[in-house]
């Protein structure tokens, strides 16, 4: 038998800046994946079809029609065809409010996750919600907060199997901001460069003094001119005062409560650390792995409609 | 008499971004001015005195030695050529300090002058030192806290004709890359839209919660999207946060001080707001005519050491 015909659906994770898509088996288990840069922010309406089809193409046979499921940006009014926000508190995965794209290819038939919208204080997400009914699938119980580190971190009050409220800081975006195009570039190193002991300070400094972020960044740029700091210290320095932030704005969220990161690397590690530093044990998991058991559990609902 | 005998000198206010130069008489008054956008960050170090000849030559004659005062980035380590930092506490401007720059053109003589540094916390400024000088220049006995909005605005404390301490805050630079390089580009609307209200109620957020200056920004986009927010309204909000998230920081600065803010439009107009907003009547003073003021005392000095 070849891969293909153990192909029963395929899960596409589609961002602003890019599109990941996994060939699944009918338990769930991953055949194949493939990515390109062919994110939400890089098409017209009418170049998602063919965005998709350029990657999933030897997946698909003549003869049936594969079904897709979807989460994430695609799904914005600027997407491939809006699926309107299911409005807090409410379960994280709306499987009965997904949104059929149109195709003109016959043996797609692609299906679209809504993301979750609040109304006070006003905040949106697409994609984390499918992250968030992944994680619950697997641990159903949960009562606390899920954290899930990124351009936009989003931090996730869970109860009951239903998101109560949640709050997005732009952390991961400002790091990059600040450290590719503003003046702290000249200092602030490059990835891996790295510094435990300059992280920890400036998280210190940023929770005994949470109002003070606009007078500590241009200091690093200073410092780094008057005491040669190496970038690994600048840059250790920059995200330290920025997750330090987050944290110091995000109190509610992980002030003891159970938390659950959705994020091992990068900026995921560092929150981890910074958490563990305040003394609070999180637990981390697999981003891909909670995004393909979200889109598993819309696939089961989707099939289940179909019987 | 032609107006090239009047010119007795030339004042340069050369930044990262731009350099200005005027034409001015023995008395420090302007008969002309220039400007292009030959800034240091746009020159290698043997570009300088071109990019100066090419807006003063007109102003030039071949039997006598023009003194150019310059301030700004042009005196940076990757300027022209670099002029040490005078170390807080002392005077604004260093006069005895003077660097002069190399010169091919024997009818130039080129002043650099020092900026500022302070060794804890870190902190540098090259050229507001000379705004704060000019200013000194016609309020000797000023006390309190002089106020520089710009991409790095500077809050600094005088006291006896010295700079006492200073502290920077990026504010400039982070509203110009939030507004036009962050997911809130899509919907922070462009110069000239202003919405008062939102702008106060924006403030008010962030002075009751200092801290929460990383949660309270993708708010923008999300009420866009929700609300149908007017542009006008997300693009006073963010300055509102920003410039309130700046004013949280610098309480030390202008709580219970006299404050004078060097700068009559943008983010200065919009301090001046702020601070009222919050009680405080400060004073603001046009930016061109401290620069030119402190250029001038720094050309009186260094004629006095000629005779």
């Amino acid at each position: 038998m070849s891969q293909d015909e153990n192909i029963a659906w395929i899960a596409a994770d589609w961002g602003t800046s890019n599109l990941r898509v996994y060939a699944m088996d009918e338990a769930g288990q991953v055949l194949a994946d493939k990515r390109s840069t062919k994110g939400m922010g890089t098409l017209a309406r009418d170049e998602f079809e063919q965005a998709l089809l350029e990657l999933v193409w030897p997946w698909l046979s003549q003869d049936r029609v594969m079904p897709v499921m979807a989460c994430g940006m695609v799904g914005a009014r600027q997407g491939w065809i809006e699926a309107p926000y299911s409005a807090v508190p409410c379960p994280p995965s709306s499987v009965d409010r997904m949104i059929r794209a149109p195709v003109r290819d016959s043996r797609l038939e692609v299906m679209i996750l809504p993301g979750l919208s609040q109304a006070d204080p006003p905040d949106v997400m697409r994609g984390e919600e499918t992250q968030i009914a992944g994680y619950l699938a697997g641990d159903p119980g949960f009562e606390g907060t899920l954290c899930l580190p990124g351009t936009h971190t989003k931090w996730v009050g869970v109860r009951d199997g239903r998101v109560e409220r949640f709050r997005t800081a732009m952390t991961g975006e400002m790091i990059d901001l600040l450290s590719n195009r503003s003046v702290l570039r000249h200092s602030a190193g490059t990835f891996g460069d790295w510094d435990d002991a300059a992280f920890r300070a400036a998280l210190d400094e940023m929770l005994a003094d949470p109002g003070s972020l606009l007078a500590q960044l241009f200091s690093i740029r200073a410092s780094a001119l008057l005491n040669s700091d190496r970038a690994a210290v600048s840059r250790s320095r920059l995200i330290g005062r920025m997750v330090g932030a987050e944290l110091a704005a995000m109190r509610a969220f992980w002030q003891g409560l159970p938390v659950v990161v959705i994020g091992t690397v990068g900026l995921g590690a560092f929150t981890v650390d910074a958490l563990r530093h305040l003394g609070v044990e999180s637990r981390a998991v697999d981003t891909v792995q909670v995004t393909l058991a979200g889109l598993f559990a819309a696939y089961r609902a989707y099939q289940g409609d179909k019987r």
